[in-house]
C-alpha cells in the first residue's frame, strides 16, 4: 500500500468502552441451552437469565426476581413453560409475567419481570437489550455456514476481560498476526510489506480485504488442501457492530481468485460474535466453518483447537491492554496505515452510540 | 390467610444497607474470648479489638493505635489488664487509656483509644458502637435458654457477604424453606397454602406466628420426640433490631397448643444474632437450644450440623442476592402476602435509622 | 532522652500517601537487567518499561505503545538498540523515538513514547519521573559500599502494599525492633530506656543516631566479630526522600567510638531504597554491606536471609497498618519521643511535595 498517504486520525471518542444497547448480540450458542436449562448472561450491563421451555421457546428475562431481587439464574428452575425463583418460588413465563406467588391467590398485574426480544437463528441465540420498539428481527444477520450441509463447523467461547472495541480493533488490524500469533497461526507469510490492503464502508458495515498474490503455499495450506505450486491468498473481513465475519481462502496462483473465480482451493469461514458484557468485559463466541474434508472429525477438532489457542493469545494481550488504557481512557492513540478498517468501524460505533444517546434524551 | 387483601407496599427506604449504630449487637460468643485473648471485629463499620483481661473483664476498643494507627488486634498482646500495640509497644487498659509509651516517661492525658460499652450476658458479648450516652444496659435482651440448666444448646457463626437486613428478611419470611432448604430442613410439610400466618408489631418488636394444625408428624419430629399420631406445629418469631428469636415446636394434635397448653412435645429455641459488619457484610451468630434428650450429645451435634448446613444454604443465596441488589439499590421490590413480618421489621429499622440521623444532625 | 519535653505534633499533612515525583528513585538493581532484558516498573504511578540495549545502555520509557496503548513490557522484545511492541511490532529506541511501523514507510515525527531520565550508578538503576528539566544527575546519591572492593554486599527486594512514608516511618523509629522483630533481630538489648537518641535535620536530609554505651555484647555480635568484653553500639540513620542509609556498628567499650575512633569492631551498612509505586504500594530494595569476613559466603547468605526475614516482619505489619489508615487517612496521629526523626522526615516530604505542587500550578 502507499506509504505516502497517512490515514488521518479520526475525530471520534477514543474510549474503548462505549456500550451500544440498540443492537442484536449473540447471547449464547443454541447448543448451550437444552429444554429446561437456564443460563446467566450479561449484555451491555443488563443481567439476563436465558432459558428454554419444554416446548423449545427461548426466553430472555431480567435476571432479578421482582419480589426480593434474587437472580433467577442462580438455582432457578425451568419447568414446563415457566422459570421458578430459587428463593420463594415465584414463577414467571417466557414473557416475564408472574404466574404464581406461593401462598397468594391474586397476582398483581404489575408483577412481571422485564423480558427482552430473543431470536434463535443459525444455531445462535440473539438478544436485544436496547429500546424494545427498535428490535427489528430483520436486522439479525443470516449466517448460512451454520446451516448449509455442505459446510461443517465447530465453535467455542472465551470470556475476555477487555472492552468489546478492543476485540474489534484486534480483528480488523491483522498486522498483529506475525507478532501475537507467531507460535500458532502467525508464522504467517502474509507479510505486511507485501499484503495489499483495502477498506470500504457501506452504511453500517465495513469491508476489509487483504490479498497476497502468487506466493509460496505455507505448510498449513499444503497440508489442508494439497496445493502443489504458488497460491493466491485472501482475507476478507466484514464488520458490523457486535459481529465480524471473516473469509480466509486460497486458490492456485493466477487462477483468477481476485477477479472472482474462487472455485476449488481452501475456504474457511470464521465468525466472531463480540458481545459486550460490561464496559470492560466481553463474551467472545467464535466458529470456524469449512467446505472441504467435511467428514474429517480430527481436522474439525484440530481447527477448533487452533482457533482457541490463537484467540487465547489475543485474550492475554487484550486484557493487559485494557488495564493500561483504563488508567487514562481519554488519551489519544496513533493510527497507522493498518488501521483503515479500524477507523471506519470506530466511527460507525461512535455514530450509533451518539444516535442512541440522542434517542434516550428525547424520550426523557 | 386471606388471599384477597394484598399487603400494601411500605413507603420505606428500600436500601438493604441501612446501618443502625445505636443498638446492642452480639460481637462474639463468650467462649471465643479466653482471658488473654484478643479478637478483631467490625460492627457498623467500626473496627474493634475485643479482649479479655486476666481478671476476666471484657473490653472493646477501637482497633487503631493512637500512635501510628496500627490495629491492636493484629499481633497485639493482652497481658494482665492491658493490651499492647504490636508495633511500638504502647499499652492501653480496658478503658482505652494509654498506660505506657516505651521510652517516654510522661503520657499525655489525650493519649487514649476510644472504648465502647460492652456487656457480657447469657454467654454472649454485646457491644454498643453508637452514641455512648444512649447505651442503656437494660436494653440488652435476656436469653434464658443459654443459662437455664433444663436446656442444652449449641452454636456457630457464619460471616455472610450480604447486608444485615437481607438476613432479617430471610428469617421473617419462612416461605423460602421449601425452596431453599429442600435438601436440609425444608422438605417441610408446613406448606404455604395451609400455614396460618399472622404478624403484629409491639413497639420496636415484631411477632410473627405460623401455625399448622392437625397434620401428620414429619419424620424429623417422629424421630426426635416419638409422636404417634397427628400434631399441631408452630413457629413463633420475635424480631428486634439485630436479634431474632425463633420458637419452633409441636404437640399432639388438638391438645390445645394454640390455646396455650404446650406441655410435652417438641420445643426448639433458635437464636439468630445479626450483627452488621459493613453495609454489605454481616456476622451471623446462631444457637439452637432444646429441653428434651438434653444428655444426648450426638443429637446436640446433629442439630448443630443441621443448623449450619441450613444457614449455609441461606448464605449462598443471600450473597448472590446482595450483589444483584447492589447494582441498583434504590429500585422498588414487590412485597407478597408472606412479607407481613418483613414489612413491620423494615419499618422499625427505617424509623430507628431516621431517629439516629436526626440526633446526629442535632449534635453537630 | 529527656522525658519531660514532648515533641510537638508537626503541622504537616498526615496522609501517608504523598507522591513526590521530582526525585530520583531506584527502579531496579543493575543485575536485574541483562542486555536484551525488559522490566515492568511503576514509580509514582507512572508505568515504565526498563530495558538494556545490546550496547549496555539502560532506557526507561512509558510502558504504553503510542499505537494501541499496549504495555511494551508485556512480551515486548529488546533487540539491538530498540524495543518492539508485542502487538503490532512498532519499534522504539532508547530515547522513545519510533523507528519502525510495520507496513508504513513514513513515521510521523510525533510518533514517540515518553522517555525518562535514567542513571546507572553503584549497581542501581535510578529513574526520574518528575519534571524532566529538574532531573539533575548530580543529585543521584553515591553509595561507595556497592563498589569498594573492601566491602562485600548482598541485596533483595520486597513489594510492599503500603505507602512509602510508612516504610520511612518504620525505619526512622527503631523502638519497634523489640516488638516487631523479637523473633529475628529484635531480642535486641538496645533497650529504649537506655538508648541515647538524637535527630538533626540538614537541608533535605535527616540524621538520627542511637547510642548504647558500655553494654554486654549480644550473641550475634560475639559470633560475628568475637567481642570479648563490653561494647559501645551505634545505629546511625541518614534519611533523604526515597533513600535511607543505615550504619550499624560496635567497638570495644570505651575505645572512643562516640568520639570518632571506630577502627576495628563490627561495621554493617544497610541501604534502604524506598520507591513509591502508587500511593499505597512501595518497591523496597535493600542491601547489606560489611567489611569483615568478606570471603565468608555462608555469612553473606546468612545476612541476606536475616535481612529478608526481618523486613518481611515489617511488611506484614505495614500492610495491615496501611489498610487501617486508608479507612480515614486524614485523622490525626500522636507522635512520641521516638518520632524525632520521623517528624523531620515527614516535614521534608511535605515541603518538597508542596513545592512540586506549586511548580505544577505555575506551568499550567
Amino acid at each position: 500500500m502507499s506509504p505516502t498517504k497517512r490515514v488521518p486520525a479520526p475525530r471520534l471518542p477514543r474510549r474503548s468502552t462505549l456500550l451500544l444497547k440498540d443492537n442484536w448480540y449473540v447471547g449464547a450458542w443454541s447448543a448451550e441451552l437444552e429444554p429446561g436449562a437456564t443460563l446467566a448472561r450479561r449484555i451491555c450491563d443488563q443481567a439476563l437469565v436465558l432459558f428454554r421451555t419444554e416446548t423449545g421457546a427461548v426466553a430472555a428475562l431480567e435476571d432479578r426476581c421482582i419480589h426480593r431481587g434474587m437472580p433467577l439464574s442462580q438455582g432457578g428452575e425451568c419447568e414446563g413453560e415457566i422459570i421458578r425463583c430459587p428463593y420463594h418460588g415465584l414463577e414467571f413465563n417466557a414473557q416475564g409475567m408472574c404466574t404464581k406467588i406461593p401462598g397468594q391467590a391474586q397476582i398483581p398485574a404489575a408483577a412481571r419481570v422485564i423480558s427482552f426480544p430473543v431470536i434463535e437463528r443459525d444455531a445462535m441465540i440473539w438478544v436485544w437489550v436496547g429500546a424494545a420498539d427498535r428490535a427489528d428481527p430483520e436486522r439479525v444477520p443470516s449466517y448460512p455456514y451454520h446451516r448449509d450441509p455442505a459446510w461443517v463447523w465447530t465453535y467455542d467461547t472465551l470470556e475476555v476481560k477487555a472492552g468489546w472495541l478492543l476485540l474489534t480493533d484486534n480483528l480488523l488490524d491483522l498486522s498483529h498476526l506475525q507478532y501475537v500469533h507467531r507460535r500458532t497461526i502467525g508464522g504467517d507469510p502474509l507479510e505486511d510489506g507485501r499484503a495489499q490492503l483495502s477498506a470500504t464502508r457501506d452504511g453500517d458495515r465495513v469491508f476489509v480485504a487483504r490479498w497476497l498474490l502468487d506466493m509460496a503455499a505455507p505448510p498449513f495450506h499444503k497440508q489442508m488442501c494439497g496445493f502443489a505450486g504458488n497460491i493466491d491468498r485472501w482475507q476478507e473481513i466484514e464488520f458490523r457492530t457486535g459481529l465480524i465475519q471473516f473469509y480466509s481462502g486460497a486458490t492456485d496462483a493466477n487462477s483468477g481468485a481476485r477477479q472472482g473465480r474462487r472455485d476449488g482451493g481452501m475456504h474457511l469461514r470464521h465468525l466472531h460474535c463480540i458481545t459486550p458484557e460490561t464496559e470492560t468485559r466481553t463474551r467472545y463466541l467464535f466458529s470456524v466453518a469449512r467446505n472441504f474434508r467435511v467428514d474429517d472429525a480430527a481436522l474439525t477438532r484440530r481447527l477448533q483447537q487452533l482457533a482457541l489457542a490463537t484467540f487465547r493469545e489475543d485474550q492475554a494481550l487484550l486484557e493487559v491492554q485494557q488495564r493500561r488504557l483504563a488508567e487514562d481512557p481519554n488519551r489519544a492513540l496513533l493510527d497507522t496505515c493498518n488501521d483503515i478498517g479500524t477507523v471506519h468501524a470506530r466511527r460507525i460505533v461512535a455514530e450509533r452510540v451518539t444516535e442512541q444517546g440522542r434517542r434516550i434524551e428525547q424520550t426523557r
